[in-house]
């Protein structure tokens, strides 16, 4: 079989993996989630023109010759409703957000007036019609759709969800995911010490990438290389939705993990990726039922590899199961600060630190790529991507890299750029 | 009092805000926290000089003439210990993290070999000494510090931890966080809809934004305009870290929130700063006793507003309390679509979507900024910041757009710049 271009074997992995079936979820636990249903405003907001500003609600006709003096014949604050109509000569001090009485066309903001006994106020500027209102139904139209399925739940659509008063929404399903590593050198978190073995960072690693997309996965702990025993662990796994086997998956003689995921009728897309780290990584699927299909990531031994692989197949996988259209981490544009050497075959994944400076980001490489360094992806800001067919980069290069967790924020606000 | 400038009043806050105590959490919870401790290896890792490559452990010097056949003596897996030295024409069949027998000095991939029967092997390449050889301790050695205290715990740094087998870490605590709205227009979400009345939408928003930073808030409800129902929500509220009151922070005269937080103790850093939409926007801090500060933050009534001072200025206090360096949103570099209009005096926050094009990011305006526009805050990615001198940006433009929610992932994996 070919090596499949990380772009093809992403393209294989998506062709296979839909989103799972809806589920109902309190607005509270739906950050992060993606609608199944499109949302309607359930009234006009503001519900009648508005005042957006503290001040006096004004007859714009009334101000042709300023400082004019008015009479202040009512007090609107946002919740009441005016009881009076404002005349000319007349005028309502008025809150934000409290509906504009009757007459008024305007509104002008506190600091441009000289409030004056006896009720009276000095206005010191003149203004169109309309200064200063917030007009019915200029936020949101009753019966509009406001929100469509396929639309993420960040804090603002939260805000737009209890606009509407939708105290439970319709949400994709997250994936059931179970993390399985093999290998008889692995000791795990609560063994004692070996000096002779590795220990099982893969598992934990990879649950945090999970988790880092909103998933709680399963953790089934460490099958050795046994075919029965590992049998055993790969049907527990594949019960669930996603299956990420780490370990096991190369091309050497005691590799049982494909026989063995292969004889209980996965159907393997692909076993090798022309990328570096993480080349054998492998995608399969396991077809149960017409409503019940189970897929299948062996990812890499190594812990870099895995976690690199982890990125580029299994969380765009995870995240189109959940109903996202944003699949992939995102790339910005970085200038190489060293030149990185490249023979052609194969997309390399570079961890990189970034930082700014007046040109916009610098991509440095964290040091060694040995992809048992994981020190160096702990470190890592991104991934800086080599492209297969590349000779090689030189210094000052535009390069792209993907940010990795950790990077939503920065150091200092950044206002310029 | 003077308005503050955005960045002037950011200072402000982050002078007073430290982080907090430490506790300590399991691994499994752990993610997006931030390590409160220095931590070290326990061991050499690799514990002994490992093959990086599936294929056979040899003595490079027998390779000076290839191909060259060699004798298999053994075959050695990841966990196995290796039970013979490899002498001149001999050479063990090894698999990827096993250990390197004495005597051999490099490996050399499957791929670049043949077998033959009766135990003999083709070598088809010549190779340097530690080929595919990943060396004691390349990787961490017992006993250096691998994590240092303000670490934030990213799926790397999870599989650092687990690789040194740090079940339980050491990290800052949590802020507790209130959330309050005040005002009688509003409207609370299990309320039937009163066509006259507006839904509290702030309270969830500010959920969200404050859940977005892995806090889970209280929502204390909404107090009405009245100096005694709102005395007790602010002592309510002032027991919690921090404590987000919207709306009531403005120049009116029915806003009894000022007064009344005074009133209680807090000393006020600031209640106004030059910035659009949300000036509005206050900051205090309630000294209880040496070991307990309550910080308040008065945020706007519009919802738009509120998000907005929320991410200038709530999220940075809540990440250094939390004990991150990097507090502040993510700015891009972008290319503006369009003219945008600004008077000097205040900094702007216009909301934008972000495309990627050859030249990197486009930033477009959502349309109306209204700050009652809370639509076009669910379908931002970023925050476009003019700067407060500035007298209007023009088309093709560079302009810094701080990333909001939902902007990590994209939508193509966009491997190139």
């Amino acid at each position: 079989m070919e090596y499949l271009s990380v772009t093809n074997a992403q393209q294989c992995i998506l062709e296979c993996v839909h989103k799972l079936d809806t589920e109902s979820v309190g607005l509270e636990q739906s950050l992060g989630r993606v609608l199944a249903e499109d949302v309607r405003a359930n009234r006009d907001l503001p519900p009648y023109d508005v005042s957006a500003m503290d001040g006096y609600a004004v007859r714009s006709a009334d101000l042709a010759n300023i400082p004019a003096t008015l009479q202040v014949i009512e007090d609107i604050r946002a919740g009441d409703m005016p009881g009076k109509t404002v005349h000319a000569g007349q005028c309502a001090r008025i809150m934000t957000g409290a509906p504009v009485p009757q007459g008024a066309d305007a509104v002008i903001r506190v600091e441009d007036t000289l409030a004056s006994p006896d009720n009276l106020v000095q206005i010191n500027v003149a203004v169109i019609p309309g200064n200063d209102i917030r007009l019915r139904g200029e936020g949101m139209r009753n019966g509009d759709v406001v929100l469509t399925t396929g639309t993420e739940i960040t804090p603002g659509v939260t805000g737009v969800l209890a606009t509407v008063k939708q105290s439970q929404v319709q949400v994709y399903r997250r994936p059931r995911v179970a993390i399985l590593s093999t290998g008889n050198e692995l000791e795990d978190m609560d063994d004692p010490v070996d000096p002779n073995k590795i220990p099982n960072s893969n598992s934990y690693a990879l649950m945090a990438q999970v988790q880092a997309l909103g998933i709680e996965p399963d953790l089934l702990g460490i099958a050795r290389d046994d075919p029965v025993e590992l049998e055993e662990y790969l049907l527990r796994g594949l019960r669930f939705d996603v299956l990420l086997v780490s370990g096991g998956t190369s091309v050497g003689v005691h590799d049982y993990v494909r026989p063995t995921v292969e004889a209980l009728g996965v159907q393997m897309k692909f076993w090798r990726v022309a990328m570096k780290p993480g080349h054998p990584v492998a995608f399969g699927v396991l077809q149960q039922c017409a409503a019940s299909t189970a897929f299948v990531f062996g990812l890499p031994g190594n812990p870099v590899s895995s976690m690199v692989c982890f990125e580029q197949f299994v969380a765009p996988a995870l995240r189109r199961m959940m109903g996202h259209e944003r699949l992939f981490r995102r790339t910005i544009a970085a200038r190489l600060t060293h030149n990185v050497k490249h023979q052609p075959g194969r997309t390399e994944f570079v961890r990189v630190t970034l930082a700014k400076n007046e040109d916009g980001y610098a991509a440095t490489s964290t040091g060694a790529q040995g992809s048992g360094m994981l020190l160096s992806m702990a470190r890592a800001d991104g991934l800086l991507v080599v492209p297969a067919e590349s000779t090689g980069l030189v210094a000052g290069e535009q390069v792209a890299v993907q940010l990795l967790d950790g990077t939503v924020f920065q150091e200092g606000s950044e206002f310029r750029v």
